[in-house]
């Protein structure tokens, strides 16, 4: 069994690429050129037909985890034509591929939560069935990509072409990339903790409610999917967390005394209180469920970014996105 | 109340056109440089989103029938990206630049009966909220198309703007380009009707039954969209017509005899036997229903290209498409 990994630079890929390993799989991981983390990557350009042609066919792929795309909202929000061309595109190149191909390959597509939008918290948790409204360019994106793949797996002239599609909802741990909000939060405390920062922390709405998995539980899923299933997965873990519990958790990770500041630039009103989903297609069928608790992820997460911290101080764009201040009241 | 019609070079393009001069309205017709019909169209392409906020602000446009887009089926299948580029991405640009104009602007996205695909039989007559399975790259493209709309509809930042969705059905009538069945069998007949070429035609599956409406009805409810409606519309006529039965009507407007021949080339196993849809919404909403018979219909087509073509023999690639053949049996 030869698996393929595409976007395996990624946060997520990483932990899928271990999970393989340890299960003594034969792997094959693409990048873009410049994206490619060694020389053992094969380059990929997941919008170019012939390269995913030649990829799948020269290396006899058997699986094909599908999770090259862009994820950055910034990027698919200015730049929508470049977001479909590879979030969309790139789908339908490696499952027309997959077919021309003439062989057994299964396709594991990598869709989104996002593809839900701003469900009304009476319909939560969200179920597969749940019909989409997605709000950002994005989880349209998701939803167009889903499209391609559910036109494949209706009409597909390779009657050995298999295709599932994955729906994460947020994940967490280890090796996550700044511009999300545990990495944020990890990032700024185990600074204060490192003293190389002022012991003030601004913060978002900590109000919505938000459903975590670990990306280590999520890589399970796919492995899984790997293996069986059929249709659209939910992989969530069914509990609501605030955003300020996880803001709690991290601070007393810490031994020093931080304060909170709110941040009215970073309130989303058009936010939704409550987002969950439901997981129980995926513990029915794949008999999947979290195994790792939001503590633990936690824990796991913060201890990486502290470790990966050095001294200097750093002064990267990124590090702008979370910039602090002062403020006493919010967190006692 | 400046109306823009864009992919003005088209069909259906060319009688909305002649309905808007009618009725007194003011009207910019763009299109791709290379397709411009003369120097009274305006350049624009809209995969260009600055393209296409100058010309909706230069201009001042209160409503915009979109129209540009590939409908030709084989371009769609052999180049994915430029299918999603022009008929998703224009969707887009030509959405978000009205909402940037910070401006009342309506919006008439045409999209398409492909986006419901291979519906089964008992759920005829289709209604806009069947299920879309659309099986061509085509249906696909436009049914993402829609999903952009239906995005811009829900969370516009720009509270004047206003966005409809009509789902044309076939449509027919005169000007209609060659790789369709109405043309494609007009000029077959109108040819031997001129003595240019052998008194045989030959035909693919003639039981498909499908829902024709005349051009000149569907663009009238293009209109009555830019004044009125919410949501999405199905065009059509709602009765089903066999293939065979276009066949019969045209053969009749020749006086020669001419010898039918079935090609099992043309036939597609894969075909749905029946594709109607039903207009209700539009019937009650908009007080829009088609006017002009079936026959009629096929009477202009006919006496358009049998008017256009003079004496000499063409030998196009898109007459390939429409080769004859001979045979008896076919058609008494």
């Amino acid at each position: 069994m030869t698996s393929l990994i595409t976007g395996a630079s990624g946060f997520v890929a990483k932990h899928l690429y271990e999970l393989l390993i340890n299960n003594n799989e034969e792997v094959i991981r693409t990048s873009l050129e410049h994206e490619k983390l060694d020389d053992s990557f094969v380059t990929l350009d997941v919008c170019n037909y012939d390269n995913c042609y030649e990829v799948i066919n020269n290396y006899n792929v058997d699986v094909i985890y599908h999770l090259a795309g862009i994820a950055a909202p910034k990027v698919c929000e200015n730049n929508f034509q470049l977001a479909i061309s590879v979030n969309v595109g790139g789908v339908y190149n490696i499952l027309k591929a997959s077919e021309d191909s003439n062989k057994k390959v299964r396709v594991i597509i990598i869709s989104s939560s996002e593809c839900y939008g701003k469900i009304d918290s009476s319909l939560m948790p969200i179920k597969e069935d749940t019909p989409c409204v997605p709000a950002s360019n994005y989880g349209v994106s998701k939803l167009m990509a889903e499209e391609v793949a559910l036109k494949f797996m209706r009409y597909s002239k390779n009657p050995y072409l298999e295709c599932v599609i994955a729906r994460p909802f947020n994940h967490i741990g280890p090796k996550q990339n700044l511009g999300f909000v545990v990495p944020d939060f990890c990032t700024q405390i185990a600074k204060i903790e490192k003293g190389l920062i002022e012991p003030t922390i601004s913060v978002g709405n900590l109000e919505a409610q938000r459903d975590f998995t670990d990306v280590r539980d999520i890589v399970k899923a796919y492995y899984a999917l790997s293996k069986k299933g059929k249709g659209i997965y939910n992989l969530c873990s069914g509990e609501p967390h605030k955003i300020k519990e996880i803001l709690d958790i991290i601070l007393n990770f810490s031994s020093k005394e931080i304060q909170v500041k709110e941040d009215h630039n970073r309130m989303r009103a058009s936010d939704v209180p409550l987002f969950i989903g439901d997981a129980s297609k995926a513990k029915n069928e794949l008999q999947w469920e979290k195994k790792i608790s939001f503590k633990q992820s936690l824990r796991d997460a913060y201890d990486y970014i502290y470790e990966s911290i050095n001294g200097l101080k750093i002064d990267s764009s990124a590090e702008k996105e979370v910039t602090i201040t002062r403020d006493k009241n919010l967190i006692p």
